[in-house]
């Protein structure tokens, strides 16, 4: 393990965060909160500490696949704390494992919140924990390398391990380009939303937070009752806007490229559409009866398919209320997730697609012994490796999820339903799951225990759990590895 | 698609379970009881028919995988329907869904009741429904094949349609040998049982049934408590047979041959018992305050979890009143089953196995990209297509579940708990779940349709998906496949 390179990438990492933490610094001196002082002695502070790791000369430059995966988790888990030290310090959560949890979650773009009153905290604090979202989306690694120059041999390894999905698309040859292209198109989309949003009258300071959320597909709000407050029309762009960040970014590239007929065969992206689609309908009809108007059913199922799917988890309405066949669905889609190459978390349409169609090809198989079975998608056949590593990822990320019931289910008491939708909306990075941890609730009543377990997950889905993993395998920290 | 050898095999089919009622009509007549008649009028029609089918020339040997499938598909609906009618006619199950519902569970192995009053039924009936346990865990198409003269070509597309595991392994060269030392193996240690428990005092009738539920892992009994008025020694009796019966087979061939020192190289074997160990201490900690002394919190432990983990189902005690993390990991050995090879459902251990050595090669590959990472399994190298088709079956597996899930809280409005492990218990031929469908409790409130769901998920499970998939592939039925 090159341990000296690794460093060094915390260091830069320590860096940004020490910049990141600037914007909710300033917001705060636009309210004029006192907590705001904090954040800009923390964001010197840090900066300073990030530069003089990173000065420390690299004495290795061998950089493998091993050391993207430790450093991404690495970096994850410094930003996690070194976010979290502000809310502690300022008093909006003084509790260290609260903050942590609410910063995790941020960053991972779940949206899980331990906070009984979300009004009670500063617009300094709502502000910061809004913008985790914002960069947790589209990752830190892949941002520090759209702005830093850095030596380009490892910068592919870096990506792999950061970005979601069972292939690394990269956009054009260079990743470095690739990264700043991504990143363009992120900001770009986050701007129309708050645009339309101020338009749409809400106010300031929501607009951006609620777009940091969606964007980041996250969920956090800066609400009590999330955006069931909010007017149809707000409701409207935001259903629009978490639908769009749910898409392959790739799709906008082309767009970009004047190539929208190439979005139209990307099988991911068609059948997402086409989840999204079949929810919508079946939970609209489900729901009828509870609304006055087959419009304001379709409005609020919408919302909600929208803000599963993508695992954002904004909510309009308390859906733990709904009929069976609605929370059992959301449950599903939960796990279906959003595109790869998006912000999105779950499982990825691509890879439930892989399996599907891998399924298919085995009954087929037993149907024709002789003849020649590939699972093809977007027209091309994909290799025996990628099917491989979907089918394992599918089995870790089962084994991961039983083992996070069982070791909930040994210190808490709680039903089975709330466990298990627990640790469903964290792996997944939903936010909000059913009963005990509905959407009018929150995950303060678990013990520290159970809140750490959850960290673990909500990092290990932001990640593709490889990371995660590796952290926790002795070998990797063996000397002389 | 060869449809006359299909046709005879169902001939075939009918003709036995023409002679396996002759059983249940001789209990009957031991007691007197007028429901005999139905039984002996039943057997002599099904095998006057059986005959007539089977008569019919085949025109054509060719017989393949997908017949093989097909026909063992076909062969349990057939006997499912034909068994649930004498329960119809004698009115021990007035209902044909009921009845249907109850025989599945029978043949299947699962023992989930639609039964309100077990102890109402006559003993011709309560005989019947156990018996059908015996006959479905070892299974019907390697009893044909032990007993039958057919032609040798087609034998091991059959038996790996029908044999539970990742690979059939063939004991012997022959397969009609195979066939013939697993059934003697099996009605060996189900005899044991029968003279163990009447040592032990337990009544004749109730030795005989037990012994059928627990040879076949079903679960159906005859009180309405399940085993919890049976003396401690007898449920002693019974823990240790359940277990026994969820060891794969080949362990008493190898036994049988005096190389007792091969069961102990068994992974699978030594994974069964490692995972036994681990849930009846841990479950007898959770537990132990609810009994007067540690004996008892083991005793029943041991039961529930050997119960479970073999994917039998009874009970001696209700597991839904006992702490979460008991209930959890109960369901988390649902999952689990029994090993490949034995009567036993659920995933196996040999495939969860598999995917655990899978899983940890795919994190050492990223770890020492060039080292050569074989998956190995009792000192053999287990091959790419192996690891393939277990990860295959773990998706399809996945799918199915959710499938059924999503059909059920369309039509029922039950708490998730409830669908959840009703699926679960019914896909892995257990028998009870939790909350309304927990020890205590029965299915009769579910709707037909979810009936017909989880005899599909019932049938699903014991024949390992595919042949139940192909039913419901239209290509399979195309004229000229």
């Amino acid at each position: 393990m090159n341990y000296s390179i690794i460093r060094k990438i915390l260091g830069v990492v320590t860096q940004f965060i020490g910049a990141f933490l600037l914007l909710p610094a300033v917001c705060g001196l636009c309210y004029g909160e006192k907590q705001c002082i904090v954040y800009f002695v923390l964001a010197v502070v840090y900066f300073v500490i990030g530069r003089l790791i990173a000065m420390r000369k690299i004495k290795d430059q061998a950089f493998y696949a091993r050391e993207g995966f430790v450093v991404v988790g690495l970096s994850w888990i410094v930003l996690s704390v070194l976010g979290a030290i502000p809310l502690v310090i300022t008093k909006d959560i003084p509790n260290f494992t609260n903050a942590l949890f609410e910063t995790v979650s941020g960053f991972t773009t779940t949206g899980s919140s331990i906070l009984e009153n979300v009004e009670g905290l500063s617009h300094t604090g709502l502000f910061w924990r809004s913008f985790t979202h914002w960069v947790g989306g589209m990752g830190v690694i892949v941002f520090i390398l759209a702005f830093l120059p850095m030596t380009s041999g490892y910068n592919m390894n870096l990506m792999r391990a950061e970005s979601p999905g069972p292939t690394v698309g990269k956009l054009v040859p260079k990743v470095k380009e690739t990264a700043k292209i991504l990143y363009m198109i992120y900001f770009g989309i986050t701007v129309s939303e708050l645009i339309l949003l101020v338009i749409a009258r809400m106010p300031l300071f929501d607009a951006l937070c609620i777009a940091f959320g969606s964007a980041g597909t996250g969920g956090f709000g800066v609400k009590n009752s999330s955006c069931a407050d909010y007017s149809m029309l707000q409701q409207g762009i935001i259903t629009v806007f978490i639908l769009m960040f749910g898409v392959n970014f790739n799709a906008y590239f082309y767009i970009l490229r004047r190539k929208a007929g190439e979005v139209l065969k990307m099988s991911e992206v068609k059948a997402y559409f086409g989840v999204v689609a079949f929810a919508v309908i079946t939970i609209t009809i489900n729901i009828r009866g509870m609304f006055p108007s087959v419009f304001q059913a379709f409005h609020h199922a919408a919302f909600q398919v929208g803000s599963i799917i993508t695992t954002t988890g904004f909510a309009t309405q308390d859906f733990d209320q709904w009929p069976q066949y609605s929370r059992a669905l959301l449950v599903g889609i939960m796990f279906i997730g959003a595109c790869a190459g998006s912000t999105g978390g779950g499982m990825k349409v691509s890879r439930v697609l892989i399996m599907f169609k891998t399924v298919y090809r085995e009954i087929r198989k037993y149907l024709h012994p002789r003849a020649v079975t590939n699972v093809t998608m977007d027209g091309k056949t994909l290799d025996r490796s990628t099917l491989h590593s979907v089918s394992v990822y599918l089995s870790t990320y089962m084994f991961i999820f039983v083992f996070s019931m069982m070791a909930i289910t040994m210190v808490e008491s709680l039903d089975l339903e709330t466990v298990f939708t627990s640790v469903a909306c964290t792996f997944n990075n939903i936010g909000p799951g059913l009963s005990k941890v509905g959407p009018t609730c929150n995950f303060n009543m678990m013990k520290p225990f159970t809140k750490y377990i959850l960290m673990f997950d909500m990092l290990a889905g932001r990640l593709e759990l490889y990371p995660m993993l590796m952290l926790f395998t002795p070998s990797v920290w063996k000397k002389g590895f």
